[in-house]
């Protein structure tokens, strides 16, 4: 059901033309109350696209109606001219909606630099305004993908009552301050600005913001939540956070998948951490090495990889403390071989690394890929 | 010539049986007076292997009279027994050249968390004593390639009378605080630890430090520069600064080309920076982008991913000031696009990245390559 499984909502999803494949291109979810209450985390890359430049001003007084959402290009370094074909495109929005264009969020994705095609985008909206629909959510979910192989949604209900519903796009340039990931979250919940922007940064801290598939941090991240209030019932506080963390858990799980070019879908574990951030920045570290995603994607258990990489933060550890377990083998134990590496079997596509640091008791999972073929192919070809 | 083109040195270059290959895998450099002035940089990876804790402890008096590097493991995470191997091989250079083992510094390369084979390794130190030669340097500079293809060598004559020879191994894993590159450096000017040390610092972090191939940072990675004074010219500090750049300029150069499965050496010049400091944090970012490096191995002038890892920093710029080049084409001015990409021709295997970032005087080049199928094949297969 996606984000239509919330009360209150409408959605659609249509083919604009601005994707040469001719595919759904431009999504449309609308709040139609009686609430209008929402927050917003965007990217924390300083080259921001020009719908986040829109977007962050259109959401910073926490109401927002509607979004749009268009791939076939990012409208990222367009110039001046890019930033009105994003105000025009709220603005088309917004009078067919028949709301006010500040209301209105704007996210795009697909090649930076490279100006959208605005008659057909325009056009699109008025497509995606006149099939607007309460079963809607499947549409806006498939006409979001880009590199995407399966739409992304989910849907949960809490024992209040009220539901949390949600549709992302991403499969490459997943990383943290958000990765290029577009997602619309909805809530029939009653709650006010400031309880959904307290759930939806605890959310997409320990879940989106732990997604690092290949390190790289996109222009255009957007992740949105609107509580329309349609289900009348106000959500407790530490109910709204579990819900929308769930919902949060459930669609980074499904963009970790669906990695774009990935073989083994990597959780790196970090515990007997000083910090929190420690346990995150030793994970990170490993996630980003390419010499030991290779080596996954090898189905080698090089575990010296692992430590070179966390050599490299500045995490409070002693290097012959260290313990390394791969898939639960502990083929590293206080800096010393330990288990055979031949115990290792790493063909399954789920790879389990942990680490202890010996150096306290918090720990964190950060998720990545391995680096194979089929990641160079697709980001060799992609503007191609 | 090698270590060699500087008068008082001595090498040698054998096969101890380290490496399954059978090829020569263990390689010795002396000093032979009449000074033994030295100076060394090491890894500042956290995690650092046990011929680094020992040789760093070796250097620290500013006295080193020989090097022996072995490759076929890099003796880390190998535990107490693992330094034990590394102390016992400084004992066996000391004991067959007649020196302290204190002053013998020890490098290895090759696998983390192997042992090596103690016995193989001393009988390796005996037969390169034996072979030790005034003319050997370019046996010791094939002795300690691993995946290099080619052997890396330098030497420099300055006009005042003194030389500056060097041998380099490194070919993967290379980023900055030096990469696995192990380099052993000569001059036989008269010149004090210091001295050396000053201009050993210089160098490095214009040229080694600059070279980023896969942002992996390595456990073994040494620098040694060791001054026999035979020549009897007492080197300038400006005339010894500049030597020992051009050496590690030439060594730099080599390492860059000879990176594994590149298909395009990569220059990322930042200009207009505020900063060096800032300069280099920009082409860094872009050195360390899968999603830029794949667009390169694509040929494909992806300039937008340009801007997306400039982003991630914290320098100084104004997003919409920033103008980029590709193999000089300005395909970005001012954040909006300006010539058409279809003018780039990314065939040639040199790559030029300029970026200017219109915030102030400062330049920096970072050097990379481009990420391949073959550097992915490279290293999902190096230990298996």
């Amino acid at each position: 059901m996606s984000v239509t499984a919330a009360k209150g909502f409408r959605a659609s999803g249509v083919t604009a033309g601005l994707k040469p494949s001719g595919k759904p291109d431009l999504a449309l979810v609308v709040n139609d109350g009686p609430r209008f209450d929402a927050a917003a985390v965007y990217t924390s890359n300083r080259c921001k696209a020009n719908p986040v430049l829109w977007s962050e001003q259109a959401s910073a007084d926490g109401v927002v109606r509607a979004v749009v959402l268009n791939s076939g290009g990012a409208n990222c370094y367009t110039g001046q001219r890019g930033f009105q074909t994003t105000h025009k495109t709220a603005e088309r929005v917004a009078e067919k909606v028949g709301i006010g264009a500040i209301d209105v969020v704007v996210c795009s994705t697909g090649l930076i630099g490279v100006r959208l095609f605005e008659e057909k985008l325009l056009a699109g909206v008025d497509a995606a305004a006149a099939e607007l629909d309460s079963e809607g959510g499947m549409a806006a979910a498939t006409a979001i993908m880009t590199t995407d192989t399966r739409a992304k949604t989910v849907a949960i209900t809490d024992a209040a009552g009220f539901s949390v519903g949600g549709i992302a796009k991403g499969a490459g340039m997943l990383a943290p301050g958000l990765a290029t990931m577009l997602v619309v979250l909805t809530t029939d919940a009653i709650a006010d600005q400031e309880a959904l922007d307290a759930a939806l940064r605890n959310a997409t801290a320990e879940t989106f913001d732990r997604l690092d598939t290949d390190g790289c941090m996109s222009t255009n991240d957007t992740v949105v939540l609107m509580a329309s209030g349609a289900s009348g019932i106000e959500a407790e506080p530490e109910a709204l956070n579990a819900a929308v963390l769930a919902a949060c858990q459930s669609l980074t799980a499904q963009l970790h998948v669906d990695a774009e070019g990935a073989h083994h879908d990597i959780a790196i574990t970090t515990r007997g951490a000083d910090s929190v951030d420690d346990a995150v920045a030793a994970s990170r570290s490993v996630a980003r090495s390419n010499l030991f995603k290779a080596a996954v994607f090898g189905n080698d258990p090089n575990w010296g990889r692992v430590l070179a990489a966390i050599g490299t933060t500045d995490a409070k550890f002693e290097p012959a403390d260290i313990d390394v377990a791969i898939n639960d083998v502990w083929v590293c134990k206080a800096g010393t071989p330990d288990a055979d590496v031949s115990l290792v079997d790493l063909t399954p596509r789920e790879v389990s690394i942990v680490i202890d640091l010996h150096a306290g008791t918090h720990e964190a999972t950060i998720w990545t890929s391995d680096l194979t073929h089929d990641y160079v192919e697709e980001n060799s070809a992609y503007s191609t």
